[in-house]
């Protein structure tokens, strides 16, 4: 077994704390990476938290995971000692349903795909994230990272990066099509990089004035504060695609009213209540869907269109003993934009 | 100007009276309609009551409207005194949005088509529908009805029949899908015929164990009564398409629920109140919209397909004398499947 050392929540009112245990021995198949750098996302925190519930402990979360390969299985073809490898949000699905075989793994309908923690696997032990100094995965769902990619800002690529980018990808957003990104936080950051990096015109709906300036750093051609009266009114009826990145409760029918005939809104922030959708709202053939990460190919896409378009997230970097304070400022929303954890400290 | 006789509400509190009232002299290209059957539509009670505000009165309410044209324009090229004649919802839009121009009048973004009734025309006139002798319309925004239609049975394809075929057929009902039907009205039933026409396995989902035979002959491969605990479990991830015909208030989490990843759920009921959508119903691309009606070609292709098919409404015949009880009674949606008044009687 993989004695590893990192952190774990060990029930939901507790913040994480250092905590030792074990990955299995190397499968044929697998790949041992030791961990470099993990992004904390907010997603982290609710499970942590048991917000979602059917949480299981102790936790050791975080799945932005990035660092280098240390060993592999007999069978292992893609991958060799000292490559840089990543790890995302899942580890391993069915491989058999119709979703799987589509290359959208994070949509396996034969009992969902792995989550890379707070899941069991197939062996039915928990499995274990990124807040730690080591992580085995089968090769089918490790990342290539792409030289000259800044590991520590690649990181929030394999959840921030994928989430936005599979949606902008999937509903084409590019030359001659406008886009439309609401929210400035860790994703929004990055749907309003690739919205830009894909050549769209894009807008960013924000209700904070003093974001302006850092939309547009970021890529956004136009930003409409979304407080000031009749913001709307402009632009009905002219969007080709929203990507809805805001994960507090928000009224998204002036939004859906942007949208061309046609044309999408999706959701990837996630609020715990419904959201409120009139008839009239949708009503020409105006689309209202929500997106999740991407699959494993798509990823890998996308950490090499990253490399090649020199885009990683704006993060900033923090350590373990900060870690309740990094999470309570993610929790406020108070981070720019991205925090990022330098697991090789757990080394010493 | 054209001496018509109909019916019409003059206040949002007095049902539909006797009334004498003029139709424009016939421009080039218009085409004078005797009216000899009028669908009644739910929409007719919701708008002579200003139930969805801004109504115009007197209002003639009808928008499933069939006749025998009686004189054409100068210019007209498409119709000829005894032709069989039809009008739907619409009667004009701008014809240079890019909706006009890709043959979705109905969606119109210059202004917003102009309805058959309740509404008003160019020249500002308002419009009267077919509770009524006699109308005028557009050469282009009149239909034809093919040979062989029944023509009491035809009038609610204008509306409740292109309501449901436009969906089905812009979202692939047909052979290898699986097709839910929500709700067996008006809407439904037509629904229910089309889906089965074009060849889908199509199931339908009702609160009523007294409309499963209903159901099954009009063209359910299956029915699904959603009062039975755990309705839903066995069709999970199923199906390819739902047209949810339900104008009352209802839980749409299930149904989302049992799309297939990329799949729609279309509401053509249009409910009061907004729909609760929980994110995770949509969250694997699965797609909340709504559809209105249909083109003008489209609402041609259908009727020439009814009449290929032998496709016709259920209907109950009525009279002007009794339309207060038939009025109450699709409030109440004890028809099946739709009224149809007999305008011939008005000339009396």
């Amino acid at each position: 077994m993989i004695q590893t050392h990192g952190y774990a929540a060990p029930n939901p009112t507790t913040n994480p704390q250092p905590f030792d245990f074990e990955h299995r021995d190397l499968r044929p198949n697998d790949v041992h990476i030791e961990i470099e750098f993990c992004g904390i996302c907010h997603s982290d925190i609710h499970q942590a938290r048991d917000e979602w519930g059917g949480s299981i402990y102790p936790m050791v979360p975080g799945h932005e995971i990035v660092g280098t390969v240390k060993a592999v299985g007999a069978s292992v073809t893609k991958y060799k000692v000292g490559d840089k490898a990543a790890v995302g949000c899942m580890v391993d699905s069915c491989r058999e349903c119709a979703s799987c075989k589509d290359g959208d793994e994070q949509y396996c309908t034969n009992g969902g795909m792995t989550p890379t923690y707070n899941g069991k696997g197939r062996d039915g032990a928990p499995t274990f994230g990124g807040y730690a100094t080591d992580i085995v995965v089968d090769e089918n769902y490790v990342l290539s990272v792409p030289e000259g990619l800044d590991l520590a800002g690649a990181a929030p690529l394999l959840c921030a990066g994928i989430t936005t980018y599979s949606p902008l990808k999937h509903w084409k957003a590019g030359p001659g099509k406008k886009i439309g990104i609401v929210g400035l936080g860790g994703l929004g950051h990055m749907g309003l990089k690739f919205s830009h990096a894909f050549g769209a015109e894009t807008v960013l709906f924000t209700t904070s004035a003093n974001k302006i300036e850092d939309g547009k750093k970021l890529g956004a051609d136009a930003v409409v504060l979304t407080k000031e009266e009749n913001w709307h009114a402009p632009h009905a009826g002219t969007f080709d695609f929203i990507l809805d990145c805001v994960s507090a409760e928000h009224d998204i029918n002036p939004y859906l009213n942007l949208l061309k005939r046609d044309a999408v809104y999706c959701t990837v922030g996630l609020p715990e209540d419904p959201f409120q959708v009139a008839g009239f709202s949708i009503i020409g053939r105006r689309y209202m869907t929500g997106s999740m990460i991407g699959g494993i190919a798509e990823t890998q896409e996308m950490l090499n269109f990253c490399a090649e378009k020199g885009i990683v997230s704006d993060i900033e970097m923090t350590s373990f003993e900060k870690l309740e304070e990094a999470w309570t400022r993610v929790v406020k929303a108070d981070v720019k934009y991205r925090f990022v954890l330098d697991c090789k400290e757990l080394k010493k």
